[in-house]
């Protein structure tokens, strides 16, 4: 399948309540963005495949939460008040101000892309793109705080209180979730670019002689987590390592895997060696050594650092653009989410065929109430049966039941699976287990095809 | 039992890796406080329960994850840049700020509570909690923003995005987790009061006439969530119904579901009649109306909305308050935290009896590797058995499975539950299900006492 038209994403993200932009009503806020009531589902599953993938499952990472708003000197040591910046251009004319990189030559030469006039650019300034704040009653320069721009740093910082507490060897990691935010001069392509955005990264420590291997075997683990877990194409998904003239000041290596937007290929996620940077930074900004025994060598070491690093909302952009597909049927056009059943908003969708009949309702009803303890099931009477299946197709359901009239002579229901559009009959008290263990992939889907095409009644 | 020494808690909490202060080898950040490995795992866990409870599992409310940072007329037009403020008082000689309610008398006649000095006390002025930012690139006016001091605002703004995406009719509810932030002047008491928490906050819309009703039903069914889900016994909780003069301007009435803390009675949660002050301001302040259609009075009506809201942080809190115990065994002293299964960090501890034996060591770990995908499970074999079982029944953890030299004979292992410590013996295969069911409360413990008590070997 070609990409679609972004348009189409945006649109279908806000009509069936993916995503809102932030604040509509007082006519919204650039670079913000709000996850309605499909959307939270998404982003909530996305965390947990994640976390569960990167932590639970694990024997060498664990967890941490830490606040948003850390202690200024974590952003001194870490070099991001100094350098965390973008060179602007003000236009003294019409005030407004551009990034140095967007404007099409030097700007003592061109016209203001704005309001055209001649001569009236400045020469570059750097501008942080940290947002800043005050903690306290007073505002002053030493109640200045920064909401942080990446979590990664807490990490560092609590690195001893994690290692002691949890009684860590290298290698081990840290991971966390959670926002993040910059204060980008072009926020932008939907979702993609954004002021506010919720982080996946994870810190693994090692010996300072395994960083190559190390590095290795996350980036080859997490290209597997993107196809395997998340169901992303491969065809879609490239690595591409840095140039060294493109790696960050802490990186040595670093290799993105990139997905192929609409926009082009562009960073999913970005997996850097940031050697013994951070902690040898903050060892010196706090005076207090983070270091570690290591059995290897005998001696304390300052480990190296692996970090794979995304931002959640690339991942769930690319599980709308990857799972869209338009499918011409024998009389109609479905809009069709192929989402992998672990990231579905709804797992399971129960129809009655016919609203007007309460034995019917009774029974497809109850059948919700049975589902729901297991996973997240949805009852929808509100239309014709081919208007459901597509409204479920639509948001990436996997399964839907239908109660129709013959469940009231053989107590069974019909599962139908939104790929294949095949079914299976199943007796109703049955169908809660075997859809729990459908999504789980504990079970394989043995449906049949209906004898007519699915809009053909 | 009596409620334990904040002290102890507070211990606990950073010995073992629940809570450490922000940033701590800057000197922390009062206010702001990181959740480390066992931490963010109960924290999640918190969260987990109540999102299945109030969202997952019933028909009537769907979810939102909205931006931090909104468009800054949300917080004119709800009222808390004029009114989201304390009365301080300054002192002109040492320049210290204090809340005006905390002083022991009128400004103008007290000693200044730090330095001292008499006369030079301001009158109280009005302090906004909010924290202000800037958003793009200029430093002006016309981009000041806030960090949200409640979730709750955008389910109100997003009312009708909500309602419309969703299809849905009254009553119905939305429900939210987030970080909230407000510059408290004196945050403390551990985490009972800081100034970045996280909320629950669910907005659930009724038809006016139907405000107590539907009040009453959310004050029982959350009570009902903190004896039956969280398991806090229901000696300690209390609920209060506001008085008139201590209302919030928005709520018509307000009930407290209260704990008693070792500090006193506080509040956990507050379920408010909010009436409908909060969609009537922003359908002023935004010009869209905010109404729905009504099918009992066959009019579109502004719905009254009825509020539960908490913090996690309080629910952790009390968590630990509530389950901790000191139990004198026959020769040693016990710490024991009395976590609900759904709450507690690991479900499960496998522990080889001796770590010098291989075959018992690889049978153990390859349990573990069983486990794993189903409970949050950890080997650990770094100290004697009884050691061992102090360190996890101190954090929590409901069973340990220990495989000793009869396991190489009999094939099987023996679990230990942790408050009563009593044991079953469970062959090695069946290990794995017996404890996910367990955990997931689909089993009952069967054990038996041991013929000496654990700590006599």
């Amino acid at each position: 399948m070609p990409a679609p038209n972004m348009d189409l994403i945006v649109s279908l993200a806000k009509r069936r309540g993916f995503v809102f932009p932030s604040s509509e009503i007082y006519g919204g806020m650039a670079g913000f963005w709000d996850y309605g009531p499909l959307g939270v589902e998404l982003k909530r599953n996305i965390e947990a495949a994640w976390w569960r993938h990167i932590v639970t499952v694990r024997d060498d990472v664990v967890g941490l939460e830490a606040a948003i708003i850390m202690n200024p000197r974590v952003w001194e040591a870490s070099g991001h008040v100094a350098g965390f910046s973008d060179p602007m251009v003000d236009c003294r004319n019409c005030k407004l101000r551009f990034r140095a990189e967007d404007l099409k030559g030097p700007p003592s030469e061109i016209a203001c892309p704005s309001c055209g006039s001649r001569g009236t650019l400045t020469e570059p300034r750097q501008f942080n793109l940290m947002f800043a704040t005050h903690v306290g009653p007073v505002e002053e320069s030493a109640s200045l705080a920064y909401l942080r721009p990446e979590t990664a740093q807490a990490m560092f910082v609590q690195f001893d209180n994690v290692a002691t507490t949890q009684r860590r060897k290298l290698p081990f990691g840290i991971a966390q979730i959670g926002r993040s935010f910059r204060n980008e001069i072009t926020p932008g392509n939907f979702i993609f670019r954004d002021r506010e955005f919720t982080q996946m990264e994870m810190e693994f420590f090692v010996p300072p002689a395994d960083e190559d291997r190390w590095f290795a075997y996350w980036v080859e683990e997490r290209l597997r987590w993107w196809t395997d877990v998340i169901g992303i194409g491969s065809e879609r998904l490239r690595l591409r390592p840095h140039d060294a003239d493109e790696l960050s000041h802490y990186s040595k290596q670093t290799t993105d895997i990139e997905y192929a937007f609409p926009i082009g290929w562009s960073e999913l996620e970005g997996i850097a060696d940031r050697t013994d940077y951070d902690l040898a930074a903050h060892s010196a900004g706090s005076g207090k050594r983070l270091a570690i025994f290591d059995e290897a060598s005998g001696e304390h070491v300052v480990p190296y650092v692996i970090e794979p690093a995304m931002g959640v909302e690339r991942a769930f952009l690319t599980a709308l653009i990857d799972g869209y597909e338009e499918q011409q049927l024998a009389r109609e056009k479905r809009v069709v989410l192929h989402l992998a059943s672990a990231l579905a908003p709804v797992k399971v969708a129960v129809l009655p065929l016919l609203r007007n009949r309460p034995e019917l309702v009774e029974r497809a009803r109850a059948l919700t109430t049975a589902l729901k303890p297991l996973v997240a099931a949805l009852y929808d009477d509100t239309a014709s049966i081919g208007k459901l299946y597509r409204r479920q197709d639509e948001i990436g359901t996997p399964y839907c039941v239908t109660v129709d009239v013959d469940s009231l002579e053989d107590g069974a229901a019909t599962i139908r699976e939104r790929d294949s559009m095949t079914q299976e009959r199943v007796a109703l008290g049955l169908v809660p287990q075997r859809i729990a263990d459908l999504v789980a992939g504990r079970a394989t889907w043995e449906g049949v095809a209906r004898e007519a095409p699915e809009d053909e009644g």
